[in-house]
């Protein structure tokens, strides 16, 4: 946990290079435009320590799942996004030899990555075995203009001598996972090829991908023509060409890849679209391409930078944090979500999880909400396996997967996180969210009844009777704290099962009085009656959920209590983490925690609750809690902004923004904690900012960090664009788009009108969120 | 559920043949001499549903273990029992064809097994497109005398034709694994081969396999010289022979193979061993070969036989079970222990189980304690291991592995049975079980203290303070009811590690005051204190059981009776088994249990109940109760006899002893259930001649389904053989070795004493049984 990166509030900046973490800077070097993701690998290779991955988001494999004995109800395959054709590689040999920074000498390395338009960019010298030098520069992005297009540049400049050296650009389908349960030798076989284009196809989910490249040479700014010698080999297609080097005279190799594959277009037309893409580049080069990109990137920014003044660190990690974010999802895919490590890494296996729905949703629902309503959709598309899926379970209802990439569940460990069924909880919460933020209630109509009507039934079902307190309990679950599986009445899950049947019993009546022929139209569909949607109000009504007195605390699970009890202060530093220290028999007996658990319940369903309760519970379960998941502290860090540790607010907003940058949690070599990202910003919105909306109106009560002069941000709510400037002297509100609304700021009501920003004073005191809902 | 093989009461018959269940009978007809085991296959091979094995006792290969995420303490290793060389193989081949009878037209199929002498045989006549008629017949035994030998006779017959036919007598050492997790082109390489020996080793644990082989073929009884081709390929050596048939001939092929491995005998005299062997050989033929084997088995049969009038049926199976479990352990190599399938297929990796120790040790205490010693020493030699294990749990003490071939844990099903951790009681109950029969208080300086002090360390550190009632809890184990996984205070674990705990303290006592040298070194050696053997008392006088004083009984877990209550007779016969029908959701949280957990710790610790207590208990349990394992109906039965629920007893004994001559778990055709074969025996010597010993005294309480009119048998107890005579009129008791003893019968106690059979009425009331020990 130190920095490991410079830069600047635009600029993340590696100097200098260390082989023995090289994977981590692979990783925070990322590139991704919603449609191709490229780790921050070398173009020229390298042999020493390295994860070498081009992913084409979507485009999966199902390897073998794992299990120590198979049980009814477990998925044979455990699908991934699988390492596909390597369209960065551009082979460099001096003197015969291969360029490799793992064997090589070298001084000056230095590595770029520009937020503003998403350029990377890395230089150094090298010092060959003669003394000559030579100087490199590499630049490169994925286009945010014309998804398919990747876009390379090569400086290379001889510093003392005069000589020449070859290059090789190429495309490589014949890329290994590291991951792979199957043993397989690779996941793609060749289609076809020829000197500009490589068409390969995945085994088995028969996935077609073509790539075309296009190579330019300019000497001192004079385009070339240089004869090529063609590459040729099983599933790899390179270019060989050589150049004369002279001292002082700037060498340029641009390289244009073009990928379609047919995860988003038509099978049948990914070659002509991939040929037909490089073939229209002819008149662009490296510096007009990437402002195209760039435009796209500036429109971004407009629409959800976050200012801080005052705090660099900060400044850097949140625009960092956004940047990745909006590389990971672009939106204009229905079909692709987004996964714990988006583009950056094997682990999570480019699979949707839970976070989407508890972590991303808010983020695009605030800044975009069409992509929100994608997500949403995602799920809706999906509702068919869901309940196939828990039919195979012998359940009622609708059971999403605990991780997909089709909608069918491709869950590899089996006893502990499949057990995981509050996520069905938070599919319904997003659509209540989404519904709040935007005021689209037709959605119920369209799309969320369906959804919310099968997860209530799964509620239902799942639930069971307590007959001598009548009461229902939910057993056999592991809650969003992974340390302890299989146990009963998890109060996080009961009390999102018990919100949601009373959710689910309200859209049912509502639509009943809205749209009747719809909703007999539904009731037909899936067989609903009055009697089984009055169960839900009842069950609800009676779901468990356990407080301990003494303590004042929600009891996370039955038992909970009577587990080893510890706290994190008296673990030694050595121990931590515990999922890499303890045995799972110690770990599942202890109290302490993973992530935020009962506290992720007063943070979903904030109004339901006191600040008493809110902070007992957070001072009783931070001391608890590892944070050993990265969903963890962001979580934290709304409810301490809330109850109004500011500062501990702080340093968990720090944890949660920097852990790439900062390798907090020591696992950024695997990838990018992509999803946990967007945490960063629901720290921000949902803590410092304070936003809720309650009954169709805005409330805010910011609280900042001393370290911060001023925060600045827009958010697209209730059909507004609202500007939001706060500093320790006032908050300003500025209506960009929409109609005049009111606000409550710090427990007072404020008209926001577009005729002219709203100033007021930021010294109010806190309010009490409870309210009902 | 049926009789699928007929017989009388020494044989096991089955006749005609049936291409679907070639597989049940494959394990129903296995051979085993203690050091090798081959399934019931063919000879001549068999192109159909088949699982060609051949094992050697306790030879195994470290495979992939597998899990869907790593976690601290998790074993990489899956250890198992591999498929070594193939022995019997004879190729047959009639006008070039090779003999299949998955192919073949034949009739008048028999196969035999007599479990006198332990001979296989089978016969049947083929028919030839050309309505040529051949007879032939098959013997083979695994010598019982020569543990290293098989020996096999084939007499082919032509009944209306002269022709020719080639046979080709080989060993083969190429066979696969059916299971295997690392895809591995079998585990065996070539060492070396001639024309009659066969060396190969396995790749990793390096251990060597020697088989030499001898054909001699007769004709009309005349031994004749004919050529042989030898066929040599990797791992396979061969001998050709071609045979002329004329009608009414017999020809008979005699082929002897002697096989040494190398972990019996060292890897430097396997070949010359296994030469030797069968170089003596030349002066014997089949049939003196098998008469020296069927002395030995008469000499076993003569102590162990169980003579069951008026139930044929029950007759057979008993003798069936003690066959089998004879043939899987002879005692000799103290390496080797039983495994729940012994050699009889793959599954279960031919490990040690905790059947062992409480389904299996009591077989042997009263038949043979010179075998039952050695399998507390088996533990006593993997106590070091048993140490490392728990210290890769971060536990103190020692914790013994759930399965194991060699003391390490080889487990592969981490959340659900990797968390029995009753096993490790059940090692102290057994060498408790131990001196209690054999009065060898000795055990307890010389190796149980080790064993015993090591495994209350172990409770002692894993049981959890609970303040608030002052009790210590055992939290997140898996009870031997596996449909319950993750579960806390499991009675029967809880109760067990309460009376290793109160036992180990004893010990420590006894140990000082008769050996306090001794003491001291164990002392030093292993760090005891006083201090802690004390907290072995205080935390065993707290462990939490827990009753359920409304329903009178124990309480299988916390929680148990708030899960879905449900009984065995509400549940559709279609979606039993539950494990194959139910998902793991569902059966976790289903009040349905998979076996004897409760009623196993009644039965363990018999004499601290009362009879009320076992029956309410009884009832309430065997009404919830699956029989899922095979472990589980003989434990009922003990029980229901205890309760004088006798005709009950007899359904469940029945159930168990004939469970794989019925194949009544529908998966006899992965092998034989050995250890639960244990069960039988327990049933009829705790269950019906209610045998238990209480501070030093020999009580018997007998009771006889109405099906049998008399049980005839012998034990081995305190020094004595008893030989134990009953009908429904009489018991009588003759003191056959050891000096005179008095037997608590039915409540009244009886001196036996060797002048003369003691002879008394069988009409006595129940005892109960509830004292203190």
């Amino acid at each position: 946990m130190s920095n490991i990166v410079g830069g600047d509030e635009w600029n993340v900046v590696q100097e200098g290079f260390n082989l023995d973490n090289n994977k981590i800077y692979e990783s925070i070097f990322s590139l991704g435009n919603g449609y191709m993701g490229v780790r921050g690998n070398f173009e020229e290779g390298y042999s020493g320590d390295t994860l070498r991955s081009f992913f084409q988001a979507g485009v999966y494999y199902p390897d073998n799942a794992l299990f120590g004995w198979y049980k009814v109800g477990y998925p044979r395959h455990n699908n991934k996004v699988i390492n596909a054709t390597d369209i960065i590689g551009i082979k460099i040999f001096i003197n015969g030899e291969r360029l490799d920074l793992a064997k090589n000498v070298f001084t000056s390395f230095k590595r770029t990555l520009n937020m503003q338009n998403g350029l990377l960019s890395r230089s150094f010298i090298l010092i060959d075995g003669n003394k000559r030098e030579t100087e490199f520069q590499f630049e490169r992005f994925l286009s945010m203009h014309n998804k398919h297009l990747c876009v390379i540049a090569l400086s290379i400049k001889s510093i003392n001598y005069t000589g020449s050296i070859e290059i090789e650009p190429y495309m490589d389908g014949s890329i290994l996972n590291e991951d792979t349960r199957s043993n397989q030798k690779g996941f793609w076989i060749e289609v076809k090829k020829d000197f500009e284009t490589l068409v390969v196809k995945t085994k088995k989910t028969d996935f077609y991908l073509a790539s075309s490249m296009k190579v330019k040479i300019y000497q001192n700014g004079i385009i070339k023509n240089i004869p090529m010698k063609m590459i040729k080999r099983d599933r790899y297609v390179g270019q060989r060409y050589r150049i004369n080097l002279v001292e002082g005279i700037n060498t340029r190799i641009e390289k244009f890849i073009s990928c379609y594959n047919s995860r988003i277009t038509p099978k049948s037309e990914v070659l002509k679209k991939s040929k037909e893409n490089i073939k229209k580049l002819s008149s662009y080069d490296f510096k007009s391409l990437l402002s195209k990109s760039e435009k796209v990137w500036k429109k971004k920014w407009n629409n959800i930078d976050i200012k801080i003044e005052g705090d660099s660190s900060c400044q850097q990690s949140i625009r960092y944090n956004l940047f990745v974010i909006n590389s990971t999802l672009t939106g204009e895919y229905p079909a692709l979500n987004i996964s714990p490590k988006g583009f950056t890494g094997e682990l999570y296996s480019g699979s949707t999880y839970w976070d989407t729905e508890i972590y991303c949703f808010p983020y695009f629902l605030y800044t975009n909400p069409k992509i929100a309503k994608n997500l949403l959709l995602y799920r809706y598309n999906h509702l068919n396996q869901a309940i196939e899926n828990a039919k195979l379970l012998k359940l009622k209802g609708a059971l999403y997967p605990m991780i997909t990439l089709d909608g069918n569940e491709g869950h590899a460990e089996w006893e502990i996180t499949l057990m995981e069924i509050h996520r069905n909880s938070a599919i319904v919460f997003a659509i209540y969210d989404y519904i709040r933020a935007t005021g689209d209630q037709k959605y119920i109509e369209n799309y969320g009844f369906e959804v919310i009507g099968n997860i209530a039934r799964f509620w239902a079902n799942r639930t069971t009777y307590d007959k001598a307190n009548d009461k229902y309990q939910i057993l056999g679950v592991t809650g969003p704290d992974e340390f302890h599986n299989n146990i009963n009445n998890n109060w996080y899950t009961n009390l999102m099962a018990k919100w949601v049947l009373l959710y689910a019993f309200k859209q049912a009546i509502w639509l009943k009085l809205n749209n009747n022929e719809k909703y007999i139209e539904l009731e037909k569909k899936y067989n609903f009656s009055e009697e089984e949607i009055d169960t839900w109000k009842n069950i609800s009504e009676k779901i468990f959920l356990k407080t301990d007195k003494e303590l004042g605390i929600f009891i996370q699970f039955d038992g909970y209590t009577n587990t080893e009890q510890t706290t994190i202060e008296e673990i030694p530093k050595d121990e931590l983490p515990l999922a890499k220290n303890w045995s799972w028999d110690k770990i599942n007996r202890s109290s302490l925690i993973k992530q935020a658990d009962v506290i992720l319940g007063l943070y979903n369903l904030s109004n339901l609750f006191s600040i008493d309760e809110k902070r007992k519970n957070y001072k009783y379960y931070i001391k608890r809690t590892t944070h050993e998941s990265s969903l963890s502290p962001s979580i934290y860090s709304v409810l301490a902004a809330e109850i109004g540790e500011v500062q501990e607010a702080y340093k968990l907003f720090r944890r949660t923004s920097r852990i790439d940058l900062e390798n907090y949690n020591n696992d950024t070599e695997h990838g990018l904690h992509v999803t946990s990202m967007c945490g960063s910003w629901l720290s921000i919105i949902k803590g410092f900012i304070g936003l809720r909306i309650i009954n169709d109106s805005i409330i805010i009560n910011p609280i900042l960090p001393k370290e911060w002069e001023s925060i600045c941000l827009k958010i697209l709510v209730l059909n507004r664009e609202l500007q939001i400037k706060i500093n320790n002297r006032n908050i300003k509100i500025k209506l960009i788009l929409g109609s005049d609304i009111e606000i409550n700021i710090n427990g007072k009501l404020y008209l926001v009108s577009n005729k002219k920003e709203l100033v007021i004073n930021s010294n109010e005191k806190h309010y009490d969120s409870k309210n009902d809902s």
